[in-house]
């Protein structure tokens, strides 16, 4: 798992992320629903900006969940934390993935 | 979720599948690679014919989340349990999402 110094937060390498951790982390309604929002997303989003009525510890944990399989990125910005999805990451590790868990989110909304 | 009295096993029916469950069910390595090799089968399979080097126990639970999320289903025939996957109930009602995982398994692999 690679360090980034700059920011303290662990991302996988695109050729480190695993498919069970990416599929567990999309296993969550919550996590699913996050990135479905993220996916409509052209630019990284301020963490606080994805309304929830979540605590802010729960958001935080699926937060790093999604960091944590690789199916997010998030870089700090002064006080701020931006979350943008590994889209271009995924569709190379894994070719259509992302789209079909996309689709059927969709489907099953 | 639908109970079959004929066997005892709980199956969810085909609109309960639940797109949550189901990417539980595949997150995990052993789930994953069972379900890889249903896939190549045209027949339901008796369980031990799976071979593994899981106890039974572990086995059994494993089957058993993926029954119950609706990626396979289970019979009775005698004392044997046949096994297939439910492929037709998830392409219907999660278009795409069993084949992207299986290549992507494929490429994990």
């Amino acid at each position: 798992m690679a360090i980034e110094p700059a920011t303290g937060l662990h991302h996988p390498e695109r050729d480190e992320i695993e498919l069970p951790a990416v599929l567990h982390a999309l296993s969550d309604p919550h996590r699913l629903e996050i990135v479905r929002r993220l996916s409509e997303e052209s630019e990284p989003r301020a963490c606080g900006a994805l309304d929830s009525d979540l605590a802010k510890s729960t958001l935080t944990h699926h937060f790093r969940v999604l960091r944590e399989s690789g199916v997010i990125e998030q870089t700090r910005e002064g006080t701020t934390k931006l979350t943008s999805l590994r889209r271009e990451d995924l569709d190379a590790r894994f070719p259509g993935l992302l789209n079909a868990v996309l689709s059927s989110a969709a489907v099953a909304a």
